[in-house]
């Protein structure tokens, strides 16, 4: 998938580039990106969006029109020549480590850590955010419909009501890592070989005077995978039609009204007539909670396209999530880094994440604890190093590969934290060593100035 | 700005224009684009998005390995060679109408209209949705964050927190034309020939050992635009170091805490210490909820930078429209064409809407009649023909005359729309002809089969 350039970035990470050129153009920063806290209703989180992250880490350039750009800018008219040649010659020549696309984490864990020179690892921040954070919350509600829709297939309908075309292919791509079947954007299934499906709207029965006319036509030119809209006009009668328009309907689609009272029926009608093999797909504004009411009523769904609710995770449509510089190195030796405020501490070091399992295979707690400490026996460390001098560490795993990945991974989320509403906390805590430079550097931050309160 | 070409669409489009070109390849269909109801809050849209609809509209293109893709999908196996020849020449042939950008507009009202053969008419509909309602969705949110700041100016902060980059780019570009300042992503500013804006970020200050040096440094790069982050560690203790450390700061940010509070004794420190050249920035979470409270309670605040409210329109991140069939033209004549379900009417044939004023200047009532309706002596028709033939009939406005556009536009809302909640209900009625022109289509449907109740 083609990027944006390394001008899709905000102005403050150039102004602070050119500072750090200026005044410290041999020091290696690392920054970790985590999110904050979990949105409402949410017990864990499915990540995505890391090998466009890693793509765009190791291709990013800055164009010669664009750095003429930037020397037009009345902010950049005090800042020496140089830096645009810098700019034009950038290259990441950093060291990244990441979590595996697919993995379950949670708040606080760094899921991607960036060590590079200043300027470098500061131009990522505005994308590596957008990135990671848009396509992680797609990949965790796409994960909570399935859920819902217990093995019935779920298939994503979102495009028209995605935050623009390219955020369509990513929540796309995003879905399908969480869960779903295949998406209805062909470009998205093209781009990312992932399946594609679709059935006909509204537009292609008016187009005809009559319903028969409209589902005869279908048919004919889609002979092996006819799924016809019923509701355009009355959806009994369409379901009835559907079954005397052709031998070969493969299933109907219910997309408005009470869709639980209206699968029932349709099932009635096509097994009364004799069709148990049609299928019954229905969408219209689904989201895991109304998914999950009609399972509970036992609606005789074989399908759902999810659309709005998935795509945009409607009711959690952001994540907050961070770029924190936690370490300086630099001919003086190595800094740690904390930000101290009222409720957001930025613990200091680049870190590493340790899970440990439960008995049963399920998740039992995540230690937070210094890069260099040992995992322990029965630990898994979930950082590893993905980018190494600016170049990938090996080839990104198949889409494919990744949803199989994620499949297993929420399979070790445990019954708790899987609730539609309501999910309980996981338990994440800091190590020993952590919490002692924590402290450490506290002590040091208090010698020299009064932390926020 | 590139658009994704004409694979970024659903495959039901395809499979649908697959049939239109077996059955009906001389039949026209007029496409409507509008929005069905209102999100919450909101008592009025803003349009946004609709250059870089023409743009798609007026060079989409299949690109021969899209065709061969396409070719070896299962579903497209039993249609006919010709279609994928056809694909392969496909342009735009016919002509759009719609609002400019910018125009004040309500839930019924059609923005764009679509006139083609039906197969090019509605492969359009899920690249011309997503790019519509995500910019006016965000425009319209722009325009009540800047009423909330009251001539305050605010400035777009939100690129990491857009759902992804391209996303990021669009906000930017929305959020302008709704009315805000500046943005901070540099891509937009170069695309879109905006203002782009910047101040320093927390990693910047921690980067040094102490704050005084980081402030120090910012100066001495950016002597004439130096905005300083001041709540790294203490925010009254920051405000107190930025004033000793550089006669030519122009400003302060506050980012964290109790922004009111902070800024009145930010405030305080700055003017007894001889600054009151000094501005503030506020930034955190920022929506016009909170800037309308900071601004009943006197904060002395001078410029808001808003981000992830805003961008994402938190509060109703999607906006209900649809893109649906009003009339098909054939060697047959004309049909027109409805769909009647509950609550979800659309109105038969090409529309015009027309608008009419108070005597104060502010919005009286639209009306939406039939095309061929003279809009009357007072009133202001407001769909125009934008594309003729495939062909745009004049230049695109600059941005910047769409957003003073827009000003004007948005200084029609009379104050009971204009509610950050609780707004009233504007009056949009159809025309007598309209009505009519629905009952005769009803009762014809009626006579060929009950509509959907």
């Amino acid at each position: 998938m083609p990027h944006h350039g390394a001008l899709l970035t905000d102005l403050y990470e150039l102004t602070m580039a050119a500072g750090y050129q200026r005044f410290k153009p041999e020091t290696q920063g690392t920054f970790e990106l985590f999110v904050r806290a979990l949105p409402k209703q949410r017990g864990y989180l499915v990540l995505a969006g890391i090998e466009q992250a890693l793509d765009y880490i190791t291709s990013f350039r800055f164009k010669p029109e664009e750095l003429d750009y930037l020397r037009q800018q009345p902010i950049f008219s005090r800042v020496e020549p140089e830096f645009f040649d810098y700019l034009a010659e950038m290259r990441f020549t950093g060291d990244v480590w990441a979590m595996q696309e697919g993995t379950i984490f949670f708040p606080g864990e760094p899921v991607l850590q960036v060590q590079a020179p200043l300027a470098e690892a500061q131009i990522l921040e505005t994308y590596l955010l957008s990135m990671i954070t848009f396509q992680s919350m797609v990949a965790t509600k796409a994960s909570r419909v399935v859920m819902a829709a217990r093995k019935r297939p779920v298939v994503d309908f979102g495009s028209r009501r995605a935050h623009g075309p390219e955020a369509a292919l990513l929540a796309a791509r995003a879905s399908y890592i969480g869960g779903v079947q295949a998406t209805s954007n062909v470009l998205a299934g093209k781009t990312f070989e992932m399946p594609i499906t679709g059935t006909c709207a509204h537009s292609w029965v008016q187009s005809f005077d009559t319903e028969e006319e409209a589902f005869r036509a279908f048919n004919d030119v889609f002979p092996d995978h006819s799924i016809l809209l019923i509701d355009t006009y009355d959806t009994l009668e369409g379901a009835r039609l559907a079954i005397r328009t052709g031998k070969n309907v493969k299933g109907v689609r219910i997309d408005s009204g009470d869709l639980s009272r209206l699968a029932k029926k349709v099932r009635q009608i096509l097994d009364s007539e004799g069709r148990p093999d049609i299928q019954i797909v229905a969408s219209s504004d689904l989201d895991e909670y109304k998914i999950d009411d009609m399972v509970r009523e036992g609606a005789p769904i074989d399908m759902f396209g999810v659309g709005t609710e998935m795509v945009t995770s409607a009711d959690a449509p952001s994540l907050g999530a961070v770029y924190k510089l936690v370490q300086t190195e630099s001919a003086e030796g190595v800094r740690l880094k904390i930000k101290l405020s009222r409720n957001k501490v930025t613990y200091p070091g680049r870190k590493q994440v340790v899970r440990r399992y439960g008995t049963s295979g399920t998740l039992y707690q995540d230690v937070i604890g210094c890069a260099e400490e040992a995992p322990g026996r029965d630990g898994r460390a979930l950082l590893e190093k993905v980018v190494e001098n600016g170049e990938l560490t090996r080839p990104h795993p198949e889409l494919s590969a990744v949803r199989s990945y994620a499949d297993k991974e929420i399979a070790t989320v445990p019954d708790r934290l899987r609730k539609l509403r309501g999910s309980q906390e996981y338990q994440v805590v800091y190590s020993a060593l952590l919490e002692q430079r924590l402290r450490e550097e506290r002590r040091r931050s208090h010698h020299e100035r009064d932390p926020q309160d």
